[in-house]
């Protein structure tokens, strides 16, 4: 199978209690390739501006497999996010976003992505635009979609719509509360898993993940980091390092233990991914290290 | 082996999201009995008044084996807490306390206690008296401490007196994070793993338990569940199950293996007991079903 990831491409300016980084390579689209390629290389739908550098385009090449659907737009800058984090890493505090290339995205799937069995990850972007890319790709095995609190507030409809026409959502406990109105985590995912939805991913940052399949859940905790670098980006590495990770399996059920085993593995992709800026958390981590992790992982939780 | 258990006896009244009930059977020490008795119904030590009817006596006597040193304060009433929980059932918010007899509690282990091989399990009262308790108990083969963030704030000294004469202590993570004042719970753990301590463990509610060795560390989830009715006691609950299992283990070692083992079977206790008021969560609950509980608990967090 392939994967094909629609969703931002952005330079990021973030201050965390760790220290700081300037202009660093960011966005939805660049940590979930990053941490999908180890096991599968996705194809890639965005968009950037003329200052996309080319060591920029050279590190979208390495942890990508075709780029080709990503588009430069003449006379615009790429996406720009300057923010930081409070000492509990739980919320981004934004001091400057623009929107720039970004705010006139309109993806084109490449038809040469569409040729052979994929999956479809549409990262955090607005609902109108990924039910668009949803109708693009009808031969999706698994369309997985991620959100986040500023569509349920501002685009609830349109939201609703591309929930209904996915397989999977990806959200955290405050949108799963808020879109189903129910406090219990639990009740919560009974009313948003709709008769469409094959399972639903709870993100709960260092608290871990649940997943809520029609008769069954999973839930792990995270794998224990010492100290938190910069969280941008945690929840599309562990995205991308699920989806890889089901890819590599070959399966084409997507039952409880091969999620299970797939989260396993994010699991510890997401605790490498937050020790560093932007896609550093990764930089030289070896398949090899990551299922060292994977075993001491399994002495810490598993059971 | 046996345990020694000393806390409080009390009158609750509760209200919650799920109902409300007024002056039920309550404190830490029935609590921690009441969920310790599948395995290792302990010895008791506390105080109340003349308001513990015979009905509360004889629930004692259920969940425990000795209560000789249980003492009955004459012209006294019995502790009474009156508090309601929020939505997140994260904070209890105290109305009104009546400290009543157990103001005058000094508690005297009866020498029966101390002939054979034992445990000593010291629920959160003032650490002065938890140290004099544990000088009365030189024998004890794991001495468990349990502490609030009001001893924190109002007793440190006595506290960290009482800490570095244990050989475990149980606290949540604003507690850890206050006495240690590091953020990160590792860096925190690091720093409160104290030379004579065997092990901490770190309660987080809803996220489940984490526990700290020298050399190792256990991180599980908790057990979902769908309504919480109310967790007065879960801590508690969690402490006793866990002692007695470890005591029902037999083991002298304490160890990683043990110790996770321990802390599976007391999570699923504890997802039992804030299923119900007070005590009652686990009125009616079987070994067999917290055996069951356990092997679903493995199909959702077991790798």
């Amino acid at each position: 199978m392939s994967i094909i990831a629609v969703g931002s491409l952005a330079f990021d300016s973030i201050t965390s209690s760790a220290g700081s980084r300037e202009r660093i390579l960011g966005g939805s689209l660049t940590h979930f390739a990053n941490a999908a390629s180890y096991y599968s290389r996705p194809r890639l739908v965005g968009v950037v501006g003329e200052d996309f550098e080319e060591k920029h385009w050279n590190f979208l090449k390495t942890v990508s497999s075709d780029a080709t659907g990503v588009e430069t737009l003449k006379g615009e800058k790429s996406f720009f996010w300057e923010g930081y984090y409070t000492q509990d890493f739980d919320n981004a505090i934004t001091r400057k976003t623009e929107l720039n290339a970004f705010a006139k995205f309109q993806p084109k799937v490449p038809e040469s992505y569409l040729q052979d069995d994929y999956m479809l990850f549409l990262a955090n972007i607005q609902p109108d635009i990924q039910l668009d890319v949803v109708r693009q790709c009808p031969g999706s095995r698994l369309t997985v979609l991620d959100t986040m609190n500023y569509w349920i507030a501002n685009a609830l409809d349109d939201l609703w719509k591309v929930i209904k026409s996915v397989d999977v959502i990806v959200i955290n406990e405050g949108e799963a509360r808020d879109l189903s109105g129910e406090y219990s985590i639990l009740k919560a995912a009974e009313k948003l898993l709709l008769p469409n939805l094959r399972f639903i991913v709870l993100k709960k940052g260092t608290n871990g993940v649940m997943i809520f399949g029609k008769g069954f859940t999973i839930s792990l905790p995270a794998f224990p980091v010492k100290q938190v670098v910069d969280p941008t980006g945690a929840g599309d590495s562990f995205a991308g390092a699920f989806l890889s990770y089901l890819d590599h399996l070959g399966t084409k059920e997507f039952g409880p233990v091969e999620l299970k085993q797939a989260a396993i593995y994010a699991t510890v992709v997401a605790s490498y991914y937050v020790q560093g800026f932007g896609v550093d958390g990764l930089s030289g981590i070896t398949r090899a290290d990551l299922e060292k992790r994977q075993s001491e992982f399994k002495d810490i939780s598993g059971f």
